[in-house]
């Protein structure tokens, strides 16, 4: 039987974890963090729009760190889903401890885009997979909010030591072990079209209704949705097509009705409000840094990306992760 | 003796009433609403660098509301110092009693652009001058605060009523009535200079910190100034050039550098973390529109203008001065 970790136990990873236990093909263990000790205890309370309400839940096992799940077993697969955001924690050199050279497959269901990359440098002889997941779930102190269904999209950042055929094959094991009768998870060949498709509107919807501080339903009322997330969509189709990727002719309408009637907040912006970093360089920096390659000009997305550096540096000044001399410092710089 | 009526006493128009009460040359009015009891009854108490530490200061007459100061006077200039958000306020309505057709020169030292417009519209008999004030300074509930130089700069938006001799004289004649040994007032013939100016740190560090929520040292520090400001300000000298305005070659550097060494929070990062409306239309609405007809490309002033105008939507609500609907309309838009 497989052996699969999952790091990363919040709204996402708790659910993740529990797919994987309900199709009952693999051993599932899990990292907790902050609510070790209640999970360990009395196991996970879950309220889920695709598997009812379940109280008690435990899989089969719990650690309370990376190195205590590194120490009890050896895993063929680690799933990582926690945050992604490089400027605070590393995740490549986070799970060192339980990535077995050419064993374990690492699958980041996770936001964001080309963040295979530095893991792929670091395990150049493991596989990498990609989960793109659009669900909708939030993690209470150990209890389990899942509104939205568990439709995932599961596939692979290339990796030259396999070849496609090796890396495909691992995606499906993968979507083999986790699908079931509740959820939607699904097998995609081409990363590229699963990661522009929902940076689609991550890059835009995201990012605005962080620096506006508005939710969808009223970005949409105050004007500023038409007058730069759509043509900030445009800039990202335009980044995609040179990157090899077409999306559909309607994607922009398509993508402006995702949240429906609600006056819905993105991650970004909860991020904001509670003072969190937020996921911005997987989010928005990484695909700037292929529009540059593919010279493809993203002026409105690069205003975005600078403004949202600047209220960034302030979360991670006030979280003390940066630091601010009390005498402003001349940086001696001639601006022209 | 000439009558002047200063209809806002904030940190500015307290000390613009107290100057011209010091210089003696004209009597002094003003309209107080929040302080008025306070006002009428103990006076000001102000804390100048430039005229030290007076108590109990009041000036001639002290009136609730314009429509008092109407019924007891008719005056030879009416000074407006209020904050400037016609989203909220048209102040040219708002002065219309105290306004004598032919008569009353306005005179508006406030921020922004292009804010004479609607008054040489309204009153086209009447004088409309221009103040460009640097100081600064605070009321705290008629306790004043002034902490940097009154240097103000007056000059006038031009009314073809009247020969551009006959407005230069109306502008020194007022000069007159303030100027002091204390202030540093003086005419300046082109107005669009003088606005070009004041514009450029406007337009572009208050703008980008209400964004950013970053005070001036911090907004250097995080690399946002450099990505962002400094692009920005080269936007502005190519409008102010269109415009018939040339800066000198070091301006950006000059202007980088008029904080000197303080970690200092402009008025509309201010606004924005108290909750008030922000002058975004006069400080960066109405350059956009001459930029617009001058055919003058501003990508990154564009973005900043619509993000600020959400930020604006939500502070609006917040105000009740906007209302949103309990269940999120369909706009019935097709995004392409």
């Amino acid at each position: 039987m497989r052996k699969v970790l999952v790091v990363g136990t919040g709204g996402l990873g708790s659910i993740v974890a529990f797919a994987l236990s309900y199709t009952a093909k693999s051993y599932v263990a899990v990292v907790v963090r902050s609510d070790y000790e209640k999970v360990k205890n009395v196991g996970w309370e879950i309220n889920s729009c695709d598997y009812g309400h379940i109280k008690g839940w435990k899989p089969d096992a719990i650690y309370p760190s990376i190195e205590e799940a590194a120490k009890n077993d050896k895993y063929d697969y680690v799933v990582v889903t926690t945050k992604n955001i490089p400027e605070v924690t590393k995740v490549e050199e986070i799970i060192e401890p339980v990535v077995t050279k050419g064993f374990t497959a690492i699958v980041l269901i996770q936001n964001g885009f080309d963040l295979g990359k530095p893991f792929l440098q670091k395990y150049p002889d493991n596989y990498c997979l990609s989960g793109v997941s659009y669900i909708g779930s939030s993690n209470h102190s150990g209890v389990i909010n899942h509104t939205k269904d568990d439709d995932i999209i599961i596939s692979y950042f290339n990796n030259k030591t396999f070849t496609k055929e090796q890396q495909r094959e691992k995606c499906k094991e993968f979507v083999d072990l986790y699908k079931n009768d509740c959820n939607k998870a699904r097998f995609e060949d081409d990363v590229k079209v699963c990661r522009y498709g929902k940076l689609l509107w991550n890059a835009t919807y995201n990012t605005i209704c962080a620096l506006t501080r508005l939710d969808t339903g009223r970005l949409e009322l105050s004007g500023t949705f038409e007058a730069l997330a759509v043509p900030a969509m445009r800039e990202l189709i335009k980044v995609a097509r040179a990157d090899g990727v077409e999306f559909p002719p309607d994607i922009i309408n398509t993508t402006s009705h995702i949240c429906g009637d609600l006056y819905y907040k993105p991650s970004m912006l909860l991020d904001v409000e509670r003072g969190n970093p937020m996921e911005l360089e997987i989010i928005l920096g990484n695909v700037l840094k292929v529009s540059q390659e593919l010279k493809v000009e993203t002026p409105i997305l690069n205003v975005l990306y600078h403004l949202l550096k600047g209220i960034q540096f302030k979360i991670l000044e006030d979280c003390g992760l940066v630091e601010v001399p009390k005498v402003r410092p001349d940086l001696n710089k001639f601006y022209s």
